[in-house]
């Protein structure tokens, strides 16, 4: 019970058309709907309505994150919880965003607008429920299966990390400590995966990325084929991370904000031990194979 | 809350030096802890003591099959939904199963012995939690990261289905429906995967296979390469599902149990549809780039 | 000096507009052109004018097969020395086939038409050669990059191996020899690859299968996708050769000749010594993860 | 007739013991010998004596380059074609090198020493010629199957390529043209690849790198795998060449000698017209997915 996923990203962009043909002639997401200022798109393996919202605004960077709860009583226990911790909770009502209903609205420690909801319309994937292909046959792009998580930044991971894990509920797998032993970053999960959720040390608000699953290390190559066709320029790699095992691409839409395709990694149960990295470690760690973090990488954000 | 995933399968072998040999050498699991008429194996990426017994036997077959659940509380909770069920449901102690906690045991009405419990001795991983490489540098064999899922045989797969959605809280990811549109085969999730213990027809109290995770398609080939140098006999594949969308490899241990390695698929939220397979699609289903089912698949379980 | 790779085959198909509808769909070639009977048919990185011939005919199978020499002077020298063996060789003429020029034609002690070419027009490849993308960006189904060798079936394998390697000029990669030690399957190549030409024993004149390659053993999964979402029937595979290491696989157009999709292998020199099997290790040979070779692979050709 | 490929690297190393450790165990080379000052080196799929020469020298950098004819009356053949082009040729005796049989030394245009060889011992591949492997079992490191090629630098591309066209046989394949319409870097081929040698503006005489073959892109991922757990700095990659197609890492020996190992491309036949690159391309070209190439990469050769 509780959290299950990352349930949408709301993202600004200066230009919404230009990110909107980004996004679907590109990463290859489908457009589910528009509204004035608002474009809604989703992954093909996804069932629910959108998992991607490009709202226009002057400059870049994340409006709100919206993770999905697993029951509609999920919201009142962590509505609860997040009241006992001190937190502003406002009640989003159903329809207020498009196919979504009734929702928790606050600002975490770390700065960011962050939304839990239960209920999404389901529109289904683009395979269907009876006999089902393994694959649409009219992907274009990249066409992720799915959206797979987020990466924030804050002052104080520390107490960032904190809200996220015992108020929230968030289960920690992984995190790196500087010289002192504090955290520097942490990975944070709800779904069975390495990540739903990581937060390292930035300004509060800050977005370093939002990433995309792929099914393997040659959607991997694909991607780049792709993104090298279009003219988008690599952030970094192809590579693997140490932290998570998974195998990456990091780059950047037309306006700024950080994508990323990710695959691999481990399949962590909720009893795993946490893995920790020390400073020393930071390069390998972040980017295995190079064993450094270009400069960018660190103090780029939206 | 609930059962979290499939811990172990104790597994029945005429000949335990020979199952050991292949289950090391071949499959590559770790051997853990010897017994006088068991052997403890895991595999190189999971924490705790064991997810294989290999238990002397003079016929093959399941002897049980484990799943691990979240908390204490849920022990007590699923043994008062088993008996009002109407399960038989024995307390197991501690010890009474090596590096096991106490656990519940009772028969599902597909003829299984099941066990769930919550403790299991941690030994940790082969690349422990600090600062660890991707991937140990001592693997042999095909070495798979993990145990995947079981499939079970049940002569009432409808029966056999609620009693592991409704009592025990599994979720029905896919399902293969006869031409009366009943079910004959069912696929059941706890994990975010999409089995992680599936139920055709066939005998009541029959094993099927028990499914290690692989992480690609080329560990696929690999682990197919390694077969063919021990001279272990491939059942089918390399091929894909369609249920599932995975690709896999069947064949058998040295004493008759199939064993799969299997890689790909999606990764369902709770929150998903149930895909349904109609008869007339059952090849397809199976095993996608063949559309059919050899004889063997279909009768031989142990 | 010499032959330098497998031109063309020349298929007969009794069902022309199915046939077309198959090679260019299913399998990716591109049409480039047609006359009464015939459709010519190229793979996206051949810069020539066609590899693949459809010619109606009544019944399936290989009307020719065509070699390319490197320089006109080849013809002559070829011409002496298949006279100086004795064939009756005819000089056909240029634009007798479309697009080719002068070549010879005689038939091999393997019963097959076989002709020899130096010219054909060059109409490039699909990326062009001005700063060309890795790959174009509107294939259709499989989409091989080339033809990449041919096997057919012999009465006296020992005997058409001599033809072919002293009087053609081909070099010996493999063979199988049978308990007496005669051959009964050989590979020979004349473009650093396992085989450009094979035979294997059966009756005079047969077809056993024409290959195109793949860049990789994920392009063969693309395949095995494709095939199975055109309801095409797959003979054998995906699996992996003994014989050259190749991966594979055997699969029917829809009149009943044999294709097969083929990658990896290794880079043989003209200067290697020849790989060897023998009789009792053919199904490894053949087919390494199942050591087993199926009647119809044994039996079936046109 | 003529050239057939790349036979060996004779490399400089000022410390043979590292050097020796590093090609072994990183690289997975078998040492095949040692003689004074110098180590001898193979891939596990080459069946000559050698590939690689380790020779002691207080500098890194090539000593020679050494390519294999097809027959020993190339050597003469291309001797005379040498003397008529004003080159300076001395025949080495059989012996004067280990394994390697008479020869002929000469400097080229583009400042490298290079040898012709027919004669070189045949010590046979790792897996043999009865009934093999596809893969040897007991492979150390990165193990590449073969050597592939070299890139050597040059003051006067152009000069550089006549000479290795019009004297030495080599076929262009590919060509980087400045704004001028210059040759700045050309690739050249003996053995249908895309390249056995090439050439890139640079000081006369300077080694760029040699490239180890690998069989596909998930060994591209197992090497920067393997790399990063020895602690090997890699230069670039792994990436995607738009000339040649490949994909790529390369990395430096503990020396200072720059190694790549390399897969995919395309099969050119010899009768391929040549792909040109202009200057405004020359980032996709190198590295097709950064579209941009570090000064390291183009300064730093040995």
């Amino acid at each position: 019970m509780g959290i299950l996923r990352l349930g949408h990203v709301d993202v600004r962009v200066p230009d919404l058309d230009l990110a909107t043909a980004y996004y679907t002639s590109v990463l290859g997401l489908i457009e589910v709907a528009r509204e004035p200022g608002k474009v809604y798109l989703k992954c093909w393996d996804e069932q629910d309505h959108h998992s991607v919202v490009l709202r226009y605004h002057p400059r870049p960077g994340l409006d709100h994150m919206s993770f999905k709860v697993e029951s509609p009583d999920d919201l009142q226990d962590l509505e609860n919880r997040l009241e006992a911790y001190g937190a502003i909770v406002r009640r989003s009502s159903p329809g207020e965003e498009l196919a979504v209903g009734e929702g928790l609205r606050f600002e975490t420690p770390s700065g960011h607008l962050m939304e839990l909801v239960h209920h999404v319309d389901r529109v289904g994937s683009a395979v269907g429920t009876l006999n089902p292909l393994p694959r649409p046959t009219n992907l274009e792009g990249i066409a992720p299966p799915r959206l797979d998580h987020m990466l924030v930044t804050a002052e104080e991971v520390g107490d960032a990390t904190r809200f996220y894990t015992d108020v929230l509920g968030f289960r920690l797998t992984e995190q790196l400590l500087d010289g002192d032993g504090h955290q520097i970053g942490v990975w944070m999960e709800r779904s069975h995966s390495p990540h739903d959720l990581a937060v390292v040390v930035g300004p509060n608000g800050g977005l370093h990325h939002f990433a995309f699953w792929l099914d393997d290390w040659d959607e991997i190559r694909r991607a780049a084929d792709m993104l090298a066709y279009h003219d988008i320029q690599i952030d970094v790699g192809p590579t693997r991370h140490g932290i998570t095992r998974g195998e990456t691409i990091y780059f950047f839409d037309p306006l700024g904000n950080r994508n990323e395709v990710f695959t691999g990694g481990y399949k962590p149960d909720p009893d795993w031990a946490v893995i920790t990295w020390t400073a020393d470690q930071m390069g390998r760690g972040i980017f295995y194979w190079e064993d450094a973090v270009n400069d960018r990488f660190l103090t780029m954000h939206t």
